[in-house]
């Protein structure tokens, strides 16, 4: 199987050198930036090609690593031949976007946040294959197999609710950890202190339901000191109203419990 | 050392069963609903009382593992010897609030979540000291360092600045752990699927600065997708709101520091 991978950013490195341990090479590489394109080549030993109409003949999968947006700009300027399987690896764009732009269209969807300095162990990633016909989603797990056991079948609107569920869990949970980070630091003290308590936190959580794990002043409607780091946080209105609304938030849901049992 | 622990809560268990695997056993427990004092009497061979009158006068050290409200409260309830060491255990309480109540008073604060059943390694817990004059200070690291070998004095201001961000990145990180798995079960999906990126977000944190670490549709002002996403969260107001502020701060914060460079 000859892989094209257009795109360069942190998708398509992670998921080049996935296929390339799997034992599938990349064979061209196409960014609209060429230097990136020149440095994902470079990293994989793939030809960067300049133009989309250099394509090869020869590619059986065409990889569309790119921004949302960008997906069916990309697919809608390629020409593809019968033979040539389009898949697009993004989690909230649907298979539409670019089932017009070839006989077979696909998605592959790998469960993770890449940063390009991070090595990712591929093999425990989920991985999310939605395809436009039987034979392409049988074919999309076949391939998706190489790269980690956990290839689960899904739909486009399934997918986009597995990327908000990961914005929550992993985008602004960092933000969290950003925003403690700061506020550590501003005080004179070390970031380190946290770490035991992240580590737990999701130590926690990956040993159970999160919903029967809450604590802190929320869980308990301690108001008073709620309203004591409402009042700490003064100086900056975002956290001050972010951790109004999620305290709120929280009180509300575990109220809700308690009237349920 | 004789030690009390007034309050029969998670960090009353916690910290005694860490105090008792130190060598320094428990003698007197108390909490304002006798069951749950029984049951912490029963778990690390102490005795019961009812009565704070009862506080024997061999006790050293005065443990309140109490809420916030709770701690002066029952301080004031107290009546206690000279040599009588007053502390308690509240991130976000003031020494202030039982300085008045002992002749030595001071905090010994483990920066943790504790739940009643799951065991933790007291160990890697940072305790953060504070007292009323250095030779408490000094008599109060002799003790948390047999909890610890990371024990760290703090004002009472830098104590309520370690418990904002543990708020923030403990408490609301479970949330949105929370809001996580929900999303994925009303989809039919599994809340496993999301496992390895907890996990991979907090070790990322562990090992850098989660400021330089942010992914995600809004730390690349990605419009598109933000769009969509509030549009799939119709249903839930409060998720909705949440998803949009935090993606707000975001933009703005990595906007800022975009200018900055």
């Amino acid at each position: 199987m000859n892989i094209a991978v257009l795109g360069a950013g942190n998708v398509a490195w992670h998921l080049s050198k996935a296929f390339i341990k799997a034992g599938f090479p990349v064979q061209q590489v196409w960014n609209r930036s060429s230097g990136k394109a020149t440095e994902l080549a470079l990293e994989t030993g793939a030809n960067s090609i300049t133009d989309l109409s250099l394509l090869s003949e020869d590619i059986d999968l065409v990889l569309l690593a790119l921004s949302d947006e960008a997906i069916p700009v990309v697919a809608a300027e390629l020409k593809l031949k019968p033979h040539q399987l389009l898949v697009h690896t993004s989690g909230s764009v649907g298979l539409d976007a670019i089932r017009s732009y070839a006989v077979n269209t696909g998605v592959i969807y790998p469960l993770q946040t890449f940063s390009k300095n991070v090595a990712v162990d591929f093999t425990e990633i989920p991985v999310f294959i939605e395809g436009d016909s039987r034979k392409t989603v049988d074919q999309l797990k076949q391939i998706a197999l190489h790269l980690s056991p956990n290839v689960f079948e899904v739909t486009s609107e399934q997918r986009i609710k597995l990327h908000i569920s990961a914005v929550f869990a992993c985008n602004f949970t960092n933000y969290l950890y950003a925003i403690a980070s700061e506020l550590l630091t501003s005080s004179g003290l070390d970031f380190e202190y946290i770490k035991p308590l992240i580590k737990e936190t999701a130590h926690k959580a990956l040993n159970g339901n999160p919903i029967d794990l809450q604590t802190g002043p929320a869980k308990r409607n301690d108001r008073q000191t709620i309203e004591k780091h409402l009042q700490m946080l003064r100086d900056n209105t975002e956290w001050q109203q972010l951790y109004r609304a999620i305290s709120q938030n929280i009180v509300k849901m575990y109220s809700q419990n308690d009237e349920r049992r």
